[in-house]
């Protein structure tokens, strides 16, 4: 993470373009080739979304960290205060904008209209529980990873845990505020109504924090200090 | 390992906890999305347990040793003798403790009941028979990979494992009693009746002491002996 | 790379082979096997290239470095002259009669004509940007991690991107103009007409620029350079 | 390696009598839960292959050196001499030995017959091309693994190879006798017919050899070394 704020930016912008490009035009291919089972669409788009996460983890984390997630540029400031706040903000700035262009992309791709608002409603209680769940567990790989030294094996750690929680969170684990953002713009299988989009990004910001607190408890010691 | 013991105690607790929410959430997930075709459920379950698993080990090995199953537990305290009398009990009670408020947890997730118990009957022979063998070959896939150094493989390994012994073994290959019993607590896709339950934790036990018989006559020497 | 240019040239030619009969042959067992679903066809065709992609790579890499791609070696040719012109034609001719070879002999294992020219039809407009970022993106793997020192990793990373790309580009992502003439050779899933080569290789070789583009662009600093 | 020859010889049985057991029992589940789809019952079934297949190897190489396969334990002392003939003789039996009570394993587990003959007719003469191709894929992964210092990666990418060769191969790939003889045991998805084992034996010692003399053009140089 020795890069240029700009090259950092242009990471973080890539980045979560190519994911959310991943999510939903892997989302709209197995909702066209898989009509008859939304379990097994589900589970194309999971597994796109495993391998492609995982290469843009281990390509772009040498420049930017790779966090293409809201949520782990706030917990990163939080807890090792590398990033000045101005650097947060074009961390976040880069990442929604991105994650706007991604659904774009996808839309193009596959000949859909460039924007489509998602009508895929998804405010339930539930769900929202199952966005605290699953952003809890995000920070918790993350960070857990990072206080052990291990944060060489993130890119296939990450890329794995969302792998499981698509399946395991009843909300399939968007875990992302930008990316939350970014799937309102394609009315597809992967899309979320935009006015679903807040209780989402409130429920992650909870597990974000709730993540960070178990964090504490399991190593015990001040919460925030510098990362090896 | 060096980690204190409540600090032990609680990512045993989280890690059975988080495993038995994605083995159950999954399930339920899967048995929604694909009604029409039980393999595909199994198939989505195990992929789910693979990453998931995996994920859980990496994380918190470096503080507890990431067993989550009391089989592991109890040949771990034999073989080793590092943990004491009273760390097993903890251990063990942190892990059932933590398996209920897992199955708990994927309950309220997917908008269920907290609490119903399975009505799903696992006690026929051959699925008993599954277990011996499922359990055998877990406790031969995590002590040949200690004897021989190679525990740095483990979490690669043992979800890789599961992931096989959901299908090779007619059980499902449970494997755990500690998840065994927090999979009664879910009348969904991954429950066990508890009537069944008994049965299949006896046969896990004898499963872990034959996969101990083996290391010992792979590897010849004393079975109890110092990891490295 | 330090073996004798013939058996580079083998290595190429052999590679290349393998992965077209790995795509075609595999595409061709799923469309016998799950008639009845699109999606689950190339679930299967893609899950077996991800397994079989890397293989190729980490077993042939210490020989020729596993291009199997025009659009690599070019791209390699351009950005660290290390090979000479000659090489690059041989590596180009041994790609593409590679190429060839494996879709017959996919077609030969089949009991298919050992020729079948392809019928279908991939020359809408949506397909090409597919296809264009589809090489971008697979550009953008190699020569990152190329130049961050990560190319240990490549074997995976280049399994993993194409097993997303497979679902994520509205083109299923052939991204590699030898393998899209070897295609041209099967009537079967994975085939393309003769007709819709010449776009698609116009539209990989757009998308490789890009990708080059793009890498100078997060690396700053001259384009050309000696690779670690 | 250094182990005595009665704990090998208890190695290569043990890990031939798992692998069978993978290969049948992962077999049988698919096919009674996935009844409706030939191509979903192959894809759980090479899945369930791969992750077992992958720890069979990482847990028992350091004892025998993780063969499980005549093939395998031939061309190792043709090329190697590191085995005496008696060795290998030991090991075959013991392969063999291995493949059977596998079979016979996973019919007990499923409530199947001990022995049940296989009906699949496997005697096709495109069947017989997979064969070969399929076996010197395999000795071409392994033993080019071994000649460039990589054998480390072999448990990943040997159960890599396999899982894309059971859709690229006509013939779904068995690559070895031991195992096609144990799978004529059991007369379920995973079978042979009796009077198909010797044609796919004989087509798998063709493949070992092409793939030998496949390793000796891309290396040059002496057919027989001393690996490292």
């Amino acid at each position: 993470m020795s890069a240029a704020l700009p090259r950092r930016a242009l990471a973080e912008f890539l980045g979560t373009l190519l994911l959310v490009t991943v999510v939903v035009g892997s989302g709209i291919m197995a909702q066209e080739l898989s009509p008859n089972d939304v379990g097994l669409q589900l589970l194309e788009n999971s597994t796109a979304t495993v391998f492609g996460l995982g290469v843009l983890i281990v390509m772009l984390g040498p420049i930017s960290g790779a966090h293409f997630n809201p949520v782990v540029t706030l917990a990163d400031w939080f807890l090792h205060r590398k990033l000045t706040g101005s650097d947060v903000g074009i961390y976040l700035v880069s990442q929604i904008a991105g994650a706007i262009a991604g659904a774009i992309l996808a839309n193009a791709m596959f000949d859909k209209p460039a924007v489509g608002w998602s009508t895929h409603d998804r405010s339930a209680g539930h769900l929202l529980l199952g966005e605290v769940v699953a952003t809890a567990g995000l920070a918790l790989v993350i960070f857990l990873l990072t206080r052990a030294g291990n944060a060489r094996v993130a890119p296939v750690a990450v890329a794995s845990y969302i792998g499981a929680a698509y399946w395991f969170t009843s909300s399939t684990s968007f875990a992302n505020p930008a990316v939350t953002i970014g799937r309102a713009f394609s009315d597809t299988f992967a899309g979320i109504a935009p006015s679903s989009v807040p209780g989402f990004v409130v429920a992650q910001l909870v597990g974000g924090a709730i993540g960070l607190a178990l964090v504490a408890g399991l190593y015990g010691g001040p919460l925030r200090h510098e990362a090896a």
